[in-house]
């Protein structure tokens, strides 16, 4: 797959070089990860047809694989090898994409369009958009476990890094976070509450990807920490900047209806502090999450670039 | 925990005796399950508040707890201890409850009531019935996980049956099976599919709780052969069963209204093959399991017992 080297770490906008390193580095692994999810996902000709074809089609989306990414980014630069994090890298990108399913059901967030493509309840009937969602989230579960089958891997550490992802995704990582979020529409939030519901809904898996990553591939107590920090400020970035595109974003780069969250009195970032703290909070960000890794080597550039990247993203 | 033995084993009804003896065995074998389940599920003190109300109010609904009774008595008979399958024996609970939140959703069966009390969706409405589904779901896992902390489980056995689980509750075993019923509803349904539907919606399950249990406890390869095959014919038996309850079942008893199936159209087993054939399939399902750990020692007369009021429970 190649190492990248990179020029500048303080600057933040990227540079037309930077941006090209930083695409093909990211198109790689997007395709290192869309093959291992097609090899371990069974194909459409299984029996039942219907629930196949509902995973793939959510699965196989567009989604951009920015957890695989982090969790082989932050292998990487533990010193492991992609191959060895990729059944962890796949089972993240599963249970991120359960989570939009469900989010987008009727009883939920009731949204028809993602990525520009009808959500799965509109194409295959809430039942199966539901049933859709468990599969993929038990089946992400099943091949994190068939990460032991190699021999690279600690199966205490796999072990490890099964309870943390249960975690990130469950009653005290996203589902609290979508939980307070579902409860919370229609009400006036507060910052505190939209804080929680960021760091849950989004930042705890983000910060796990990054974790597994490390942890599969043996890092030390001292850069595991490191990274940590750096996933949860570019996992509160991330959210950051999308509620800021929903206010700002362009519909046919979204491909989702813009001001959607607006129009449900939905609380986001701008909505509460404003436009202009929400972009220098993102800023701040940025800064926060080069800080953290300051110390690591050439390895840790496509990480740099990542977090540099993400406050300019437009979509 | 204390052991038993039972007298007979090859006649069918049980006698008063053994009824006392078996009421014996499972009440503190659920008692054990329910301490269990409430130390590793985080208390209604927890924020977000409702979503923890919610998992709770499922799993502490009645439940039989028939999977991790089965699951511990694998174990027993060989020569494991409870203890040591306590985490996958509630495992399996939580993913048994689960998966039926989502059943009774709208969008699925559409029930109100179950084991006599008002369905998930009807008590916190419908975004939060999916999102308690989903962190049983989730944290079952976490749970199953957590096991490999304790000494006494080899982590890479551990790890097969994290596998096995989520074959069992994934796209070819429960959701499979729940996938077919969903698109069966309404349609004439013939014997095949019938028992695909039977074999996977509920009789994977079983089947993984009895592997797991002797799995985890070092079951060489022909008493784990032996396990599955009465597995495979009480998971059976027990939806006859029910199936036969749900025809002519008294709903007092029951907890949930009789008829319901007849009255949706939906396939069971009596509807195709009769109510007097469904009845000797189930006597013959008895006979299969008996027969499957026929060698087994004294510590297997629990399974025995638990064959043979099978086919004679009322609820």
């Amino acid at each position: 797959m190649g190492s990248l080297r990179f020029l500048s770490r303080m600057r933040m906008d990227l540079n037309k070089k930077e941006k090209a390193q930083l695409k093909e580095y990211l198109d790689s692994r997007k395709k290192v990860v869309d093959d291992a999810l097609d090899r371990y996902l069974p194909s459409t000709d299984s029996y039942p047809k219907v629930i196949f074809e509902a995973a793939r089609y959510s699965l196989f989306a567009g989604g951009k694989r920015i957890r695989p990414v982090l969790c082989m980014a932050a292998a990487e630069t533990c010193g492991g090898r992609v191959e060895d994090v990729l059944p962890c890298a796949c089972a993240l990108e599963m249970i991120h994409t359960y989570s939009l399913i469900h989010d987008d059901l009727p009883a939920m967030d009731d949204d028809v369009l993602r990525r520009g493509k009808p959500t799965s309840h509109v194409v295959f009937g809430e039942g199966i958009a539901v049933l859709a969602g468990d599969a993929l989230l038990t089946d992400a579960f099943r091949i994190l476990a068939s990460e032991g089958d190699a021999s690279n891997v600690n199966p205490r550490d796999l072990l490890s890094v099964i309870q943390e992802i249960g975690i990130a995704a469950g009653f005290f990582g996203m589902i609290g976070g979508q939980t307070v979020d579902l409860n919370s529409e229609g009400k006036d939030v507060d910052y505190e509450t939209l804080r929680y519901i960021h760091m849950h809904k989004t930042g705890a898996l983000i910060k796990a990807s990054m974790r597994s990553g490390a942890i599969l591939s043996g890092a030390a107590q001292k850069k595991l920490s490191a990274l940590t920090a750096y996933g949860e400020s570019i996992g509160l970035l991330f959210q950051i900047v999308d509620d800021i595109l929903n206010v700002e974003g362009d519909a046919s780069i979204m491909g989702k209806e813009t001001g959607s969250d607006t129009a449900r009195k939905k609380a986001t970032y701008p909505s509460i502090v404003g436009l202009e703290l929400a972009r220098k909070r993102a800023a701040e960000l940025v800064k926060e999450a080069l800080s953290s890794i300051d110390s690591f080597d050439d390895r840790a550039e496509p990480l740099r670039l990542i977090a540099r990247y993400m406050a300019e993203r437009k979509s």
